[in-house]
């Protein structure tokens, strides 16, 4: 991974009333020290964060990504991100992006321990190529995820709608996948419902629908399914929220993981069950994907 | 909270024979950048770690935390940390805590995105002042965890065994139980049994003998807790580790909330019910978890 661009970012309280953060912003070398060991993203996961593609310059539905980033601070009681801040500081980050397919990442953190205000910063970077994932697709496991779906809705301090900096597990499971033998995973929930992937989310074809998991179950919002199914429904496909028993997995008629960067990955295969790839309509689906987007 | 010390530590193989690890450590300013983003400690909350005591120079317990170091690192897919270099790094910190208590804490964290190796470091700093919560004691509630106590044993990716720095939850059941005017939370199980504290071990009285949920159900080894039952054992307590239903909690004689530094905290209340406290039997549990352990 090369990278391209970091910026520390003083948090301006949500209620700064100022037009320009410039003096909020110090620009730093990527592959430099720039944290201190007593940072709770480090010490603890403790934080928050979004990853959001840029292709040709052009930042992917940024919006969408700062109302979930705002979202995710109110689950962790971190203070609300300042929307105008945080636009100007990806602006930033996109002006270093140049063309291709470039990553940037936000990150609020609850800051360095004991201390006075979260830390936050912005950084971009060259992605993967992911060429083959979206040609030829990908192989998935079904993995435990240990929660019955009710499971977010009893017990709010298990964080499982937010997108926090926790992400071991999210590690673990990809891991656990490759050792049998596969790209990715699927999360199932302990009562037998699908979830999401560890860092995409699950988009099933049935019939002539396009199915996601419905958002409870502590799945996270995904940002490129939301943007897949506005574009699903302005070409007149119907489009629906589910809750999705793990059984019907295997008799979908096409599935994808989809996420930010990597895009649209066509599933093969799903515990070792091939399933049908439609490689014309996945190469669509990327078509739009890879096409400006707010 | 006073930073005393820090180092970084470049992670030498298990299987390196030299006896002095000195050009591996990098003493660091604790208050100066020593990070880069991409590490996936900050980013992902990927890597372990620990936390142990020190008091008047003695570091408490230090085999038994490298023990549960390389425990994680296991269940993490983490290269084993070399137990000699890191008795070494504790060494030193060690030395810059000075009289009064300490904490040292260990971080081994998968390194640099797409890096070449895991990052670590050590650190040393003063502790609080825990003198109310060893002396009056705490109120605690119990907050769901979310997981069956047989969750581990199906799912070891959910790393339910390993301390990782992935505690975003941990921290966030802190700050419920704070919502709820308690000072600290108890995790139970989704079928009704007790599990442990976001960072400490519990201890019941029941008669006279100590007991503490058995070590399956996703528990982290308390490395105090352990300490204390030897400590018991030695003075012909009786002592056991039992499945400990949610219900027990309210009918104990006593209980605690142990961690490495704040040691042994009676426990006042739980859910709103008064539990007895013993002043004198708390006051000689803390007497020997101050007294110079191995």
């Amino acid at each position: 991974m090369t990278w391209r661009f970091a910026l520390v970012i003083d948090p301006a309280p949500v209620d700064d009333t100022r037009t320009d953060f410039a003096d909020t912003f110090t620009q730093i070398d990527p592959s430099a020290p720039a944290l201190t060991v007593g940072e709770l993203s480090t010490q603890r996961g403790d934080g928050i964060f979004e990853t959001i593609g840029v292709i040709d310059g052009h930042v992917q539905e940024a919006e969408a990504h700062l109302q979930r980033l705002a979202h995710s601070a109110r689950l962790c009681d971190l203070p609300a991100p300042h929307p105008d801040q945080w636009r100007q500081a990806i602006a930033r980050a996109a002006a270093a992006c140049g063309t291709g397919e470039c990553a940037i990442k936000l990150i609020l953190s609850r800051g360095v321990e004991h201390g006075p205000a979260p830390t936050a910063w912005v950084t971009a970077a060259e992605t993967a190529d992911f060429t083959d994932a979206r040609d030829i697709g990908i192989r998935v496991v079904t993995l435990d995820r240990g929660y019955d779906i009710t499971t977010p809705d009893r017990a709010p301090w298990l964080l499982l709608g937010a997108k926090t900096l926790s992400y071991a597990v999210n590690m673990a499971a990809l891991r656990e996948a490759k050792r049998r033998g596969a790209d990715d995973a699927i999360f199932v929930s302990t009562d037998g419902f699908v979830l999401e992937a560890p860092t995409a989310s699950l988009i099933l074809l049935r019939g002539d629908r396009f199915i996601t998991p419905a958002p409870h179950g502590g799945i996270l919002q995904g940002t490129t399914q939301q943007s897949l199914f506005d574009h699903f429904r302005a070409h007149r496909y119907a489009v629906d929220y589910e809750t999705i028993p793990v059984a019907d997995l295997a008799t979908a008629d096409g599935a994808w993981l989809v996420s930010s960067l990597r895009l649209a990955a066509p599933i093969t295969e799903i515990d070792g069950t091939p399933l049908p790839v439609d490689t014309a309509l996945t190469a669509s689906i990327n078509h739009y994907l890879l096409s400006p987007r707010d």
